[in-house]
């Protein structure tokens, strides 16, 4: 396979399938395989959908592999029912993590539960679920990705906000079993997150790299507002340079959730995604 | 002047202007002494188009005390003819600070300069301003107060988003010239923010208190989802603990930016701001 094609680099690139979310798995897998990309990051609900199985023999046929499954998470119910539906639907995140041989599994916290202001309580039951799903992720050989989500998420959600406070969380356990995920759009606005990111790849944290530009005014809601590398605010050199210094050297993801990419043509919206990663974060 | 007419004490509460956009100047003085409430935040724009002799004046009749003026700032532009007007529009909003007998001139810093990526070079002009402001200011016994905002305001409002880094660029400079303001609704989310208000608490730096709580989901540009206190994930008493045991003993102001509130009658809104600030942060 080459990957090449473009002009640049693309051996280090992985595309999440929620960037090109207008294109069915089996468009995916060839899309990619066109552009001289071999890896993808995968949502739990269209591989449900498309079968797991299935996924993993087309993506194997293609000569595809899976950098990660978003998403686990959404620990930090108070009632008991909730909790425990929750730690069976990871157990599964894991089982079809397993499935597809990817060795990540993307977590998001969860927000404050109805009526809660407790954000330490809500964070603490994340680090107590952890305990409960490490070790049966471990003998699955899939890892478990804290991410932090960026503050304007903290209520409704994700509690873990900055990369500190995931690897707060992560540092209970052994790091081939819970590490952490750094994602430009929701660290970018940290000075902490360099020292962080180097904490991180110290202890063998960097469990995924994820990039996305941010990009304003931010639409109601603020789920869909992720930028194409490039338009917004974030310096991709400069992130990729701290995971480098911290001896990363896994796939870069790029995760955009934005309407107006959806509305194109998938081809054309991957080879500007696959040119803009050549032009900012190589 | 009673401060306990609606069953609480109210002696601590101001209220920023902005929270009854609906109310003018004459409005607003007759609502809060009607409240009895001694205390009010103004905005530059509203109080420039009243003149601010007199509104000193009016205000100074009513027997209500200015706890801050809002707002100078916006410091971070790259090119010199730029930074000079907002040098000039600085020392014009120190002056209308000391009309008004107020202490406090909030700075909301600016966010990049388009095209920009230097997060830290901007956070650098926001220093390098202070640098000119502050001994202008203090000559005119008004404090510098920096305030934090919200991360998802970083690219296009405020670099400056944790107390810690508004408290890193404060302390370059003498406490009675340059501090900070602590505002709920910026920091709720932060871990960090408990130890942060207890540094600037020991440093005699915190200059202003406001609350405002967080309630989601946030509207497109996400600058005027403040909820009024009690509705959303904020836990004010915990505020009111930290920066009381930090020495504070100052003015507490409400600042709701939300559209709903401007809707309604200014006398019911206020009626509701008071008994919500009793219910929720006394």
């Amino acid at each position: 396979m080459t990957n090449d094609g473009g002009g640049g680099d693309l051996s280090r690139l992985s595309i999440n399938q929620e960037t090109l979310k207008q294109w069915s798995l089996p468009d995916l897998a060839e899309g990619c395989v066109k552009a001289g990309i071999d890896k993808v990051g995968l949502w739990r609900a269209p591989v449900q959908e498309y079968g797991v199985e299935r996924t993993a023999r087309l993506l194997a046929d293609a000569g595809i592999e899976v950098t990660s499954l978003c998403r686990g998470g959404f620990f930090t119910a108070l009632d008991p029912a909730t909790r425990a539906r929750a730690l069976d639907d990871n157990r599964a995140a894991i089982d079809e993590a397993a499935g597809l041989s990817t060795d990540t599994l993307v977590l998001v916290s969860g927000g404050l539960p109805p009526g809660s202001r407790d954000l330490h309580g809500a964070r603490e039951r994340v680090g107590e679920a952890l305990a409960e799903l490490a070790p049966y992720a471990a003998a699955r050989d899939v890892r478990l990705a804290i991410e932090p989500l960026h503050p304007m998420y903290a209520a409704d959600r994700c509690v873990v906000s900055t990369l500190a406070q995931a690897l707060d969380l992560a540092e209970r356990f052994p790091a081939e079993q819970v590490g952490v995920v750094v994602d430009t759009y929701h660290l970018w606005w940290d000075d902490q997150a360099p020292a962080q990111i180097a904490r991180a790849g110290a202890g063998g944290r960097i469990h995924s790299f994820q990039l996305a530009d941010w990009i304003t005014p931010l639409p109601a809601g603020v789920l869909l507002g992720r930028g194409q590398l490039g338009d917004g605010s974030v310096d991709f050199r400069a992130f990729r340079r701290w995971v480098e210094d911290a001896g990363f050297d896994g796939p870069i993801e790029v995760e955009i959730f934005n309407e107006a990419l959806w509305a194109r043509d998938g081809a054309e919206a991957l080879a500007e995604v696959a040119d803009r990663y050549v032009r900012h974060a190589c």
